[in-house]
């Protein structure tokens, strides 16, 4: 079985998570929450998203996020950001990086952003523009890769056709995300050796839902097909706060288990992961569905 | 990546699953899950225990359940034993085939049976002899394979010998068992092929409980080494009832919708199995913790 030596964690529950929770973080925490990340070994954090505040009111407090919040030594704080005028906020708030989402599926794209694809690579392109010329990397993630909810599967040639549009716009780093959790592990594997082939150039990093539960084992068949570079999220924060076992990213902590567990090393210090994860719940009020959270909650080791 | 194009999945809950409950499931009930079990295709049902009603009081009416089961053609009625005793009373019940447990390790062996691994070997022995002299399948479990919460790592000529032992009864079917759910996708590739180079005259089947979130990485990894029995427990039954997100075997529907979206025929009907693990809840009194059962609760489907 081949898998990588070594891989990058790219933490997304800042960003990806408390967007979905129901009530307001505070700044504070928010801030204090990235640096506790930093400090379990964390080098990539998407830390909060430069979006109209009236579309994600979780994450308005974006500038002040960034404002105070450590930045140590070897650190990537990344953002999501929508549109040019995203990028220039980003870029004066001082992050190192700047993510874009554009999704496979026409039908979750115009619900995601209220725009079609063609548009969304429009809007792109200027934003592409904006980070270049400001000296800023630009990352993008393809939302719905591994199927859509609403148009079902997503043939390889659309994702060969959008990857090609971001790469002319300078884009070198194209994450494939299963946004609705519908992928499975040959699809993964499969998909990831046709674009791997097909753009060698190209960094590929993958970013799982647990929707379905296939979230470790999709993670697993992207490992074996040769990525590097897999997103999660503390405590698989993400899902509705009113239903902790509903469907957030995979969970930073498994991820970190199950690969070291296999001696791929990914620098991040699972004990203090943990106890990061266990203050999050604090914070958040509510239960977060991560696995290893659940056993440390009922102290269960054995089923004999 | 290599996997089988069909596998048996072996149905557990009613004697994994249920013996863990903390009530008394009436006789009636647990003879209707098993033939809507039937229903739903499965073909191999680990239907109850014949131990001492002392030692598993929610299994105390092993005969009665026997006696009240459907048999389809083409199915096997599968029950675990302790000893002659055991083996005796399930013959005289009419399964078709009995299973036998021993750890791997001498602490959980000690805690599991109270006997040590000597001891249990010399029960086994008296057990196979009665099985295979009145005509009856006996297939072992080879339990903490993977690992246990006493010893640690079980090395793996601990196995080799433990299947020596097993061999030599005469049992042709060994079952791998990740008891306290401490095996890697890795260490499950790697153990599998090893053991199926040593023993190719052997079937192989894999039991994983779900302890740490690994338990469909584990079953995929077991897949991709060529295993074509899989273990599972209806709705991921066999945690502690007061906590429903606790450690259960895998869920068999959730390992079916992971084989069946990759192609891999299960002959189970995924819809009716859903059904079968949501009556079971109202019947248990609680939920239990399979993926897509919690993702039919959630109605979730996008996280975007």
């Amino acid at each position: 079985m081949y898998l990588p030596s070594k891989i990058i964690v790219r933490e997304v529950g800042p960003r990806d998570g408390l967007q979905a929770e129901s009530c307001f973080v505070e700044t504070s925490r928010k801030v204090d929450l990235i640096n506790r990340l930093w400090e379990c070994g964390l080098k990539m954090i998407e830390s909060t998203s430069f979006v109209s505040p009236q579309a994600i009111p979780q994450l308005q407090d974006a500038e002040a996020v960034i404002a105070g919040i450590n930045r140590p030594p070897g650190s990537t704080v990344s953002a999501l950001v929508g549109n040019a005028r995203g990028v220039e906020r980003a870029l004066k708030a001082g992050v190192d990086e700047v993510q874009v989402v554009i999704s496979a599926s026409e039908a979750h794209n115009r619900r995601n952003v209220k725009m079609s694809i063609e548009e969304s690579l429009r809007q792109l392109e200027q934003a592409a523009e904006k980070a270049w010329s400001s000296g800023l990397v630009i990352r993008a993630a393809i939302a719905t890769a591994f199927g859509c909810p609403f148009e079902g599967r997503i043939t390889y040639s659309r994702i060969q056709e959008m990857t090609k549009a971001l790469q002319a716009m300078g884009i070198k780093q194209i994450t494939l995300a299963d946004t609705a959790g519908l992928g499975n592990p040959l699809q993964v594997y499969s998909l990831v050796n046709s674009f791997r082939d097909d753009f060698p150039e190209l960094e590929v990093a993958l970013h799982f839902h647990d929707t379905r539960g296939l979230g470790l084992a999709n993670s697993l068949a992207g490992l074996q097909a040769g990525v590097t570079v897999l997103e999660a999220s503390v405590g698989g924060m993400g899902g509705c706060p009113f239903i902790p076992q509903a469907t957030g990213n995979i969970a930073t902590e498994d991820l970190v288990f199950m690969c070291e567990s296999m001696d791929i090393a990914t620098g991040v210090d699972l004990d203090r992961l943990l106890e990061t994860a266990k203050w999050l719940e604090e914070v958040l009020g509510h239960a977060l569905p991560g696995r290893l959270l659940q056993l440390q909650r009922t102290g269960k080791v054995c089923n004999c």
